[in-house]
């Protein structure tokens, strides 16, 4: 069995393109990275990658993550700039033992001695957006910061493989310097090929408070379906920012076992991307109703 | 009951001030902030604040976060650069909504926004330090990576309000933007006011695998002593390192719960300081032998 799971319609392209890796024999951790490409590549996609939506200084920041499932693991860059496809830096990082999350001009440092493609990730488009946005700020008194939608994917071999990864420009006209969840091990991602993994969306500062994704695996480990799980996670989170803070940002998580089951969890409406084995490939969209999640197919 | 729990012994004369703070009624964020100051203010303190081990330039970068239990708010700052006490700009961060974790560069521009004082934090003897050290890689073919030792703590005020912070100049020789797990939260600190809370410290690479100190909270909350939610963690995640790995860093944890009990874990021989109510304040320090954790008080 194999299947990739991955968050927002943006994943379908690239998740269609590892569905044949991987069906071709393919291993979860390059196929991972290739349905990550492909929604970094493009442009039409303001929160990822190249034409990702800058920060209040109109630079394009960008953080990636990626982690291994069998031996646990992990490489991250945060906040950095000026370089092509980050999953592949975070790849490259998690061969190491020490500093394998790196963060702004150090990150950049590593990327250009070790070869990594230097690109201006800003595009005219997201640029425009950007200066709108500014104009909207200081004309409607609109709060400024909106959008977060990282592209976070799990992904299964038919060896049993399991790898996880995320990318993102994070917040649309965030502080310089800002990182959210996506990078973080445990809140934006995590996965273990014995079990699972998890990946989470949304409004990283929140996500950050309860670490969602090690707890999606945690729980498929003591043996909750990933449905389940992600019920439990879903409920019991929302209510938590709720009773502690008064109000819960946007959060959504996708997991998928060593079986190739999958669940979705949220507190917003949020489309997602599977692809198995058994099913092909699909493209749900689910919602948060009455307390309880609920998806279906996306026509 | 009012109590304080920190790593390593450098946090003595902090939690001996804090304990006075906790015991005329201060709260948990006003006292755990303090004593951090105290640690990192002290430059013989290498590995914390001023005074803290340059990375491979020659550089201090600081990392520093924050946790309050009671509404979980979180803040952190990584890799920042000639700015005094870290851990306050943390705590400043965790005010906010969005935009709380910063790192580099943004993370400088916030502080000298908001006031907060620049300061070279190189000292000669660190220089030196890093002088001989760069002399002894060439000579003597050492690894360049040594030494990584966070001050985490937790803190309980008579009125229980738990926080969590960290503060650390990271792993000395640290490539440029290095990040390891003191600022994550659930990897470096977790804290919950109905439970309890957690700090680690050790190899933040291999720290990060494992989200131990959300674990330690979480085991907490299922009714687990502290010092029994910490035994599980050591004894699974030195074992998971292992058989997944081959190896597993060194790592250790101190976790308090809301009525002022607290537990240590680690896999290395590990000095900490406690203070409650009840016990004044001691130093212990805490080994790992036979798969056991053992600790008794430093004379």
């Amino acid at each position: 069995m194999w299947g990739i799971i991955g968050t927002w319609e943006m994943a379908l392209q690239g998740i269609k393109k590892s569905s044949s890796l991987l069906e071709n024999g393919n291993t979860a951790d390059i196929a991972i990275i290739e349905a990550i490409k492909d929604v970094e590549d493009n442009p039409n996609f303001t929160s990822v990658g190249y034409g990702g939506l800058p920060n209040e200084n109109g630079e394009v920041e960008l953080d990636a993550a990626f982690m291994d499932g069998n031996n646990l693991s992990f490489g991250a860059v945060a906040g950095i700039k000026n370089f092509n496809n980050p999953i592949t830096i975070a790849k490259a990082l998690s061969k190491d033992r020490f500093n394998i999350f790196l963060v702004g001009k150090g990150a950049e440092s590593y990327a250009e001695k070790n070869g990594f493609e230097k690109k201006n990730m800003l595009t005219l488009k997201s640029k425009e957006a950007w200066e709108k946005r500014i104009k909207d700020i200081k004309e409607k008194n609109l709060s400024p910061y909106d959008g977060h939608d990282t592209v976070g994917m799990v992904c299964l071999d038919k060896y049993g493989n399991i790898t996880a990864g995320t990318s993102t420009s994070g917040l649309f006209m965030k502080k310089e310097g800002r990182v959210g969840d996506s990078p973080m091990p445990g809140s934006g991602l995590y996965v273990d090929s014995k079990i699972g993994g998890a990946t989470a969306t949304g409004l990283g500062e929140d996500i950050m408070k309860g670490c969602i994704s090690y707890e999606a695996v945690r729980l498929m480990e003591e043996g909750y379906t990933p449905q389940e799980a992600v019920n439990i996670i879903t409920e019991k989170f929302n209510k938590k920012l709720i009773d502690r803070r008064g109000t819960a940002g946007a959060f959504s998580i996708v997991c998928m076992n060593k079986e190739g089951k999958w669940g979705v969890g949220t507190n917003v409406e949020f489309p997602f991307v599977v692809s198995t084995e058994l099913e092909g490939t699909k493209v749900y969209v689910a919602n948060f109703k009455d307390n309880k999640i609920v998806y279906k197919p996306l026509i």
